[in-house]
């Protein structure tokens, strides 16, 4: 005899989710809000697929030093090297590409998909995740070019207020890679014998918001053990270089932080033309800081031009992981306390980011193509948005319920009929399809959260009538055994109708029930 | 000196494909009329991630008999096989499977996504596609659990209707693998060492629409040499066996075809009831045969009690090429005639289809969890759709194009405030960012459908004015140069307002537009 076959296991690998139809609706409005906004500015929807030949992709991905480190790959049957897509941005790159001659130029365009990181999953990081980018392709170059570094920026701004967050409750941080370079110049890190530990003093001061100040001067230095007891060696630099980085990023300890709001203070100007008019004052720039500065210097104006002031925000310790940025970074900031996992009311913190990349597409065109690109962290915003109460789906109404009393092929013609006139009415309804009696099928509607049921036994059915049971009426006279003081609308929780007035009786009670909730009940 | 790096070459992988702005509103608008109709249905939208555990997909592709055939899959980095998944029906399962004490039974749910086949990719054959799925899942077993496949084809038909496709433009076909089996079992095909032949015989009627009935007599018997010249070795059968094959398919050359249909002329009664009294005449049914036709009698009265008569159809033809099926199956066909890629008008065929999958569930639980399911082929029926004219996203309105004129950064600052004002009116716009001249900008305009470009040089500037050129008038004018004759409406196709009222004009030309356009002109 055969051995019984062993039963498979139902389990997910590490970093991945199964997805409730809470948070898929919840996806759903929110995506479509963002979209409306980048339609509002332009944008054309345009899609990749997720597998893309290795090479295609490149290797950007922070913390990223092993080749196929932190990307799903494998082999094609031609055997070239097949990858999962990491980011929207990289694919993007690729199609604009290939089809550059038939693309208008300037190309704006935004797309919303899975991505994919073969990493350590932890608490709120999977390994399978949704983002939502908007990237703008064949600007020029400079000054003229950084109007849709701009752009970006205040859609985010105009995303987020479309997505009901306050205006002071976001801010969209902006920074240039060029005047990090240009700092990075100052303190002797130029050339590109230095690229290593350029990297790594970027990828301290992106840590900022996790391990502060004291800890981004460690990691500047000899290095910085972690909680866990873990030792990331530093960069190096002198206390001079360290504390040139620090004042750069107005964190200095003591009286120099903030350096800009003291003169933003003292003139009457806006933020930004604050911020502007300090980064003036740093002596130290040689050509690419200097040319990073007057970028910003013009995103400033632009923004503040338009009314944005105050909301997008010139900012000197934005860095951004991704290694494939050139000039122009940005970030979505939820300055919004929200409890997190733990409860703890903490301050949200980054839901998107972005920037220029104009080396991307000319990787594979061999011409300049400056492009920048901003991406929003799908299930992170929503998370922010489903704490502040802003993706409320409770609007959606759970099915009426046809019970089945008698099971023969005859009477179950009779209840599928009730359902189809239902559905013909709009009205979302299901006929209990499971083997149980009256009573674990009433418990089924429960558990659905169903606000009608509909019940017809061998007697009903002999006078032509039809049982309709107001469930949430109902649950509320069983609350009310115990507290009958408070007032109750005088609804019956459950009639008899004739058959022929099932539709209009369910109609009825439904309006009921939805006046009900809009009172606030 | 280093060598010039190499250029990367923009290319997809065979069997990818990018999509564009239309095609992704067309599906956008059809996946949204799917989902209404499934909601109205009472089923709820759950999502799977797209890897999975290779053991947990199981294997049961069509023409996929070697290990990893067909599927994409690696391995972790705990050396555990992944795949992507090749369908959502057994993601399904792995989740209801390690939910199920916690889901409503029967558990109605909905999902779509990409799904992935390593396969040849051919014309309209690609390795990563779109399916839109709906499954219940623990319903009782036999006659009484069959209410659930009925349902799921009315909501196919349903659907359909929903997307537009008018009655008698298709067609939900339905059958039984248990009465399929039960032909096989008559002609001498049962038991466990008959499963291979079994599978060549089911794979032969599968093709029906692709080889008509010779070409599954020859792989029925001997074989089937195809147009490419490829021999497919046959299951074997003799004559006979044959003949009751193909008389049950009712296709038997000569007059036997069609057997039901001179049932249904003689008795008046409706085509499904008289498929099942053809049925019920074949005399070589053991039990698995037997219950199968109670099974499709059952949903044969439950469909014609809901009014689905003539729209789901019972029909012994249809196999669907999944192993894991075992009870009814069922196929959504468009008999609209549409122009093919060549241009040849055919039949369109599926766009969908589906069945009963009691093992699958059960290979992870142990214990008997009924099942059944229905997926669309998003791609394919948006193809048949366009064609067929119902998918119509030409009411989607090209942006307003502000034209640059200055570009110091002062003039760029009004430029993005004209755009601001426009967007916080709703109307959709952009300023141009690229680095071209005001011809150059007109024709950025005309490449991108634009109704409405806004330009505002130094002249208008010092004037506070502003030039609004109304472009689909301007395009007419142009044309009308040749053909002065018709009539036309007497528009202006370009006005100079003052700065203030730059708004409220193209608010009242895009409406003279849209009015243009409903007017059908």
């Amino acid at each position: 005899m055969a051995d019984k076959p062993e039963k498979t296991k139902a389990r997910l690998p590490r970093g991945f989710a199964d997805r409730s139809a809470e948070d898929i609706r919840a996806v759903e409005k929110m995506m479509a809000t963002i979209r409306s906004v980048y339609e509002l500015y332009g944008f054309e929807p345009v899609d990749q697929p997720m597998i893309e030949y290795t090479d295609a992709l490149g290797k950007f991905l922070p913390d990223q030093d092993r080749p196929n480190e932190g990307v799903f790959s494998f082999q094609d049957d031609d055997d070239q090297w097949l990858s999962l897509r990491y980011d929207l941005t990289a694919p993007t790159a690729r199609f604009v590409a290939e089809n550059y001659d038939k693309l208008p130029k300037p190309y704006r365009s935004y797309r919303s998909g899975w991505v994919f990181r073969n990493e350590k999953p932890g608490p709120g990081r999977f390994r399978q995740f949704m983002q939502f980018d908007a990237d703008t392709i064949g600007t020029p170059n400079g000054v003229a070019g950084v109007a849709a570094d701009a752009e970006m920026t205040m859609m985010m701004a105009d995303v987020m207020e479309a997505l009901g967050i306050k205006r002071g409750d976001y801010i969209i941080r902006v920074n240039n890679r060029k005047v990090l370079d240009g700092v990075l110049e100052a303190i002797g890190l130029g050339g590109d014998h230095n690229a290593g530990r350029r990297l790594t003093v970027l990828r301290a001061i992106d840590k900022l918001d996790k391990i502060g100040p004291e800890g981004i001067a460690q990691l500047l230095g000899a290095g910085r053990k972690d909680e866990s007891g873990d030792f990331t060696k530093g960069a190096g630099l002198e206390r001079k270089a360290i504390e040139t980085v620090l004042y750069f990023m107005n964190y200095e300890p003591g009286a120099a932080a903030g350096e800009w709001r003291k003169l933003e203070a003292a003139t009457d100007i806006s933020p930004n033309a604050a911020q502007i008019r300090w980064l003036k004052t740093l002596d130290y720039f040689a050509d690419t800081g200097r040319e990073g500065v007057d970028e910003l210097a013009a995103i400033a104006a632009m923004v503040d031009a338009a009314g944005y002031s105050g909301r997008v925000l010139i900012d000197t310790s934005v860095v951004r992981g991704l290694e494939y940025y050139t000039g122009p970074v940005f970030e979505a900031e939820l300055l919004a306390e929200i409890p997190n996992e733990d409860g703890q009311i903490v301050r949200f913190g980054s839901v998107g980011g972005g920037g220029r990349y104009d080396g991307l597409v000319s990787r594979f065109r061999g011409e300049p193509v400056p492009a920048t690109g901003f991406s929003i962290g799908v299930s992170r915003l929503m998370t922010a948005l489903k704490n502040l109460g802003k993706l409320d789906t409770s609007d959606v109404v759970a099915p009426i319920v046809v019970l089945v009393m008698d099971k023969d092929i005859e009477s179950l013609g009779r209840y599928q009929k009730m359902v189809a006139d239902l559905r013909a009415a709009g009205i979302r309804s299901e006929m209990y399809l499971g083997g149980a009696g009256m009573k674990a099928q009433l418990k089924y509607a429960d558990r659905r959260g169903s606000p009608v049921a509909v019940i017809q036994g061998g007697d009903e059915r002999s006078k032509g009538e039809v049982q309709v049971k107001d469930l949430i009426e109902g649950a509320r006279l069983s609350a009310e055994i115990t507290d009958n003081v408070e007032w109750r609308a005088a609804r019956p929780a459950q009639v008899t109708v004739a058959e022929g007035d099932l539709v209009a009786e369910v109609t009825k009670i439904l309006a009921a029930q939805a006046e009900e909730r809009a009172r606030g009940k």
